[in-house]
């Protein structure tokens, strides 16, 4: 059995807030604590908020490429601006909708360049390095804890064949972010052929089911029960290299 | 706090099983039960065969199309002759892999038809109308047990911009797939302008993580505690409509 907690009574978080230490407090004040094992989920936009990547949008001035994207988009232009700056390239626009390759390589609305939950005339922007800030974040939690855990740095995103967002993995620290299971027996004992489990991506959609991203403010959850293959990669290990892209 | 269970000691299933008793009668046995407002998520495959919606290989002749595809990808003819069968058009050839848009509209590889666990010399397609499986099951357990529930009929999907696949909810009953909070405020109290969750693809992908696809026997899942909002759409709503899609 997995169990799934909230972690509420987070203080709001600024720039230099000490995530990890604010999350063993909270879980313990909960009554839940951190055990050996547990996956940690953490919404981007506190690690976002945390390591000080956000945007003023009165310092950004657009230039004219964003003044050209917003007028064609009805977005704010100084939005845009910081859309541009954290984006390798525009892969698509449509209606209100600007889809970019981010620096990461994350293919998603907007670079992930959010005005909400960072308070008025902010962006945040995703973190630069999320695996760095999931390693940090769970070195964090096990040096205060004594217990070995997973660290999942989340956002929600869109995808192209189906309506509505999801909770993927943009960063991960402590387990294997893709469950390789070609080669094992089916039901009959038939080898699997084909089956890789994006296991990252289905922890962080199974922590959004607590996660409040509106006015709930509770920007983590603890996964337990979850027996994970520990491992060393990050979640950059789950985006698509260009080359084997059938859809860009 | 939301707990997930696996569903096990399942019989082997076959045309005509009951699915909706025997995840009745499993979950009695190891001490979980039903209660009201859980939602049950079984994997596609058990619906499929309970269905029939199986194919003999032995019994498909594979056309001039299923020939050449199968030529390109190093397929069995008879599976690329099923394939086609349950498609609308081939979406994608590269390398092994071929994406279609099956009859329900879904992109994935191969119109989900699959050669594991459904045993040797068969194929086992998507159930035909997904959205009336879970219905089926979903009037089934609630007749069985009194208790009001949600069902989640899933399989497990590549997707374009990420590796690893992630279980989806191809059929649904008794719960809003999408959860539409735009207006909703947010930490400071600015209106969310684009937030709409695929709460169905969470919990499938969240069942996911009991749910064994290769030997272990576990074809279903039981979220419970997880607030859904009930309604009577179906996942074929999580279905982007075609002039929605930027990507095809």
């Amino acid at each position: 059995m997995i169990q799934i907690f909230p972690v509420k009574g987070l203080p709001l978080v600024v720039e230099g807030t000490d995530l990890s230490r604010e999350i063993v407090r909270a879980a313990e004040a909960m009554g839940v604590g951190i055990m050996e094992g547990d996956v940690v989920v953490v919404s981007h936009v506190v690690v976002s908020k945390a390591e000080g990547a956000v945007y003023w949008l009165a310092e950004l001035e657009a230039g004219p490429a964003a003044l050209a994207l917003a007028g064609l988009t009805g977005k704010d232009p100084r939005h845009v601006e910081a859309i541009l700056r954290e984006a390798r390239r525009v892969v698509r626009v449509r209606g209100e909708v600007i889809i970019t390759e981010t620096r990461h390589g994350l293919v998603c609305a907007n670079s992930g360049v959010d005005l909400s939950n960072v308070g008025e005339g902010r962006a945040a922007a995703l973190p630069r390095d999320p695996d760095a800030s999931a390693r940090a974040i769970r070195r964090g939690i096990e040096a205060a804890t004594g217990k070995r855990v997973a660290v999942i740095v989340a956002d929600s995103h869109g995808r192209p064949f189906r309506r509505g967002a999801v909770n993927v993995a943009i960063g991960c620290s402590g387990l294997e972010p893709i469950w390789d299971r070609r080669g094992e027996p089916d039901l009959y004992g038939r080898p699997l052929r084909s089956k890789q489990v994006c296991v990252a991506d289905e922890l962080a959609a199974a922590a959004e089911l607590v996660i409040g991203q509106a006015s709930e403010g509770v920007p983590a959850a603890i996964i337990r029960g979850y027996r994970y293959r520990p491992g060393e990669k990050g979640a950059a290990e789950v985006i698509r290299p260009r080359e084997e892209n059938l859809f860009l």
